[in-house]
């Protein structure tokens, strides 16, 4: 089984125009991915932040849940919590990633406007062979990652979708539903 | 195809101890839920609370989308958004769907704590079936629906599951995974 990482992008990111920005962390945002990334065993989450206010903001969140009032009140969400790390940049992600699992990850793009990519099943396949490299999962805030993330990956994902056309996910659910799709039981 | 409705209660829940409380609507499990449930062709959507100004805060939520500033923002969020139903009750809640449906909807409870129920593959075939009922799925905030709610259902689905044993998701995952189980494609 290979070792599976994803990393949380707040830029580059799209906003509805189409224009490039840097997002804002928000703390459900690390809550719920904490939850979902430890529940479906990815051995590290990264929230890729460029600006050190917003990486100050998150180290708070995720502080006060394993040192204060969090230890104490809830230790599985102390415990999903430790399984982030808070990075400048997608480079600082993939070569802690690359110092973990020693070697280079497989890079995936996910976004709601993919088709003709890879689906799920053939990604969950691939990573239950013998042999399977360790894979780096990259989620987009905003309005979605910027092109030039795209362009890096080894990878592009299919969008999920439901009956119909319509896929307007929220990036918490787009993490949980691929995390299950590639790792549920 | 069985037509899909949901319910997310705020009433009677538990606490992390097990006692049985009233829990908070927050603005985001509004939006989260209703992207999913709208992703995944679900009928209605139920914000179930007891509370009067906790529906009217719903309400406000909501409305905010639908009439100011989000209707020239994000179309795609106010056309999700028309899924949900501020409710009092479940008993409401059904007898909306009664309505809607023509017919009494199964009730399909959800919890993280639940083994040997029925599983979301078994769930989708049966509402794949010709002449499916249609299915009200009910998912607990706080820490998960209280018993009296489970006695009320026709079906216990099985608590979702990753590799291991840690499966401590938010409800907005919960909801997104579980549809994704039954509707996805």
């Amino acid at each position: 089984m290979a070792d599976l990482f994803l990393a949380l992008i707040h830029y580059p990111v799209l906003d509805r125009n189409g224009r490039i920005v840097t997002s804002a962390i928000t703390s459900l945002d690390i809550h719920d991915i904490a939850r979902s990334a430890h529940t479906y065993d990815v051995k590290r989450a990264y929230i890729v932040h460029p600006l050190a206010e917003q990486r100050e903001f998150a180290a708070t969140v995720i502080d006060h849940w394993r040192f204060d009032f969090g230890r104490a009140f809830d230790g599985r969400r102390r415990e999903a919590l430790e399984t982030l790390k808070i990075v400048d940049t997608l480079d600082d992600a993939l070569a802690d990633t690359t110092n973990v699992a020693s070697v280079r990850p497989l890079i995936v793009h996910t976004s709601a406007r993919t088709s003709g990519g890879m689906k799920t099943g053939e990604l969950r396949a691939k990573m239950e062979s013998a042999d399977a490299p360790p894979i780096m999962i990259l989620f987009g805030t905003g309005f979605g990652l910027a092109p030039s993330v795209r362009d890096r990956a080894d990878i592009a994902l299919d969008a999920i979708l439901g009956p119909g056309d319509y896929n307007h996910l929220s990036v918490r659910a787009a993490v949980s539903i691929i995390l299950d799709r590639i790792r549920g039981r």
